[in-house]
């Protein structure tokens, strides 16, 4: 998605050859604008499959998957990340390692937004090695629902989660897809 | 407002005299049309008064936040809750109780994307003890930003937070107050 793309260009900073800040436009300040031509686009992509429930992930998704549902006309659930370690019964749960923070988190969601008839788009706004997005396909499998596919903003393409989700058969799009990067450099796909 | 209030009483539950569960549309699933005409109040409330950016805190308001801000056009920040207490000179910090888990979290928010030309809007989802709202006020007196009031979809009128940040001059829009509750039983104002 080319405005993505430039946008990156623009106002992102890779400040290695790993991390790129885009905390000016999509995870900290959020430009709702860019975000409905991105909603757009996922429902250009997705919006024939019927999706009944977009699903992220607490908290950088939250905003983009809800301007994405004004096209889908569907609610969003976004899974939690659990302080604790008891949870009850009422919510499925899965681990997620975080490789910002170097820790894992136990991310739930209640059983009654999740259900064996949903159709659910997954949406997030980064995948690198895919931690966050398999642990959302565990939760959609543990309900029993449809898994559509995943709406991402920006796949960093040289570490391996988007290969391997894909290789699971998920249908993964990406608006941009990093290739490479290094201080001051970002190439696309 | 009454579409909201009529929500609460189809689908909130009040677990006792205190909680009041809204999961079902406004903090873990999130109904979109919903947040549209939230919007839609918020910005016939506070549309006259130059906002240049939404604040918030993470997670639930982040979604009605982006929504309302497509009435405003201007972007969104979300204050971030911050596991470390060793923070860069970059951020402004303030810390914000929890009730509900009973601890103090730190909140940050980039220097960058608070400003002293910045006129703010305040949203949540809650108001009750105003220990989120009170944190997102000092981020902002710490930026030397214009406060311009809060849009809060539920108070609980019975809880002292709204009387608090009301006799500070603050300008302070709930779309529903609750004035009692017991399990089962909602009122509002």
């Amino acid at each position: 998605m080319k405005l993505l793309e430039d946008r990156i260009l623009r106002d992102g900073v890779a400040l290695n050859e790993e991390v790129l800040k885009v905390d000016r436009f999509l995870n900290h300040q959020m430009d709702v604008e860019l975000f409905n031509e991105m909603g757009k686009e996922w429902f250009r992509l997705f919006g024939e499959e019927g999706v009944t429930k977009i699903l992220t992930i607490e908290a950088s998704g939250i905003g983009m998957a809800c301007i994405a549902a004004q096209y889908f006309h569907c609610p969003v659930v976004f899974a939690k990340k659990s302080k604790s370690r008891n949870i009850s019964g009422e919510v499925y749960a899965t681990e997620v390692a975080s490789f910002t923070h170097g820790n894992t988190n136990l991310v739930i969601v209640s059983k009654q937004y999740l259900n064996p008839e949903d159709r659910v788009l997954l949406i997030d706004d980064f995948l690198a090695n895919g931690a966050a997005l398999k642990g959302l396909m565990d939760l959609v499998h543990q309900a029993g629902a449809t898994l559509i596919g995943a709406g991402v903003a920006v796949e960093k393409a040289f570490q391996p989660g988007g290969e391997q989700i894909r290789a699971k058969g998920v249908r993964v799009e990406s608006l941009t897809r990093v290739k490479e990067m290094s201080t001051g450099s970002i190439v696309f796909c």
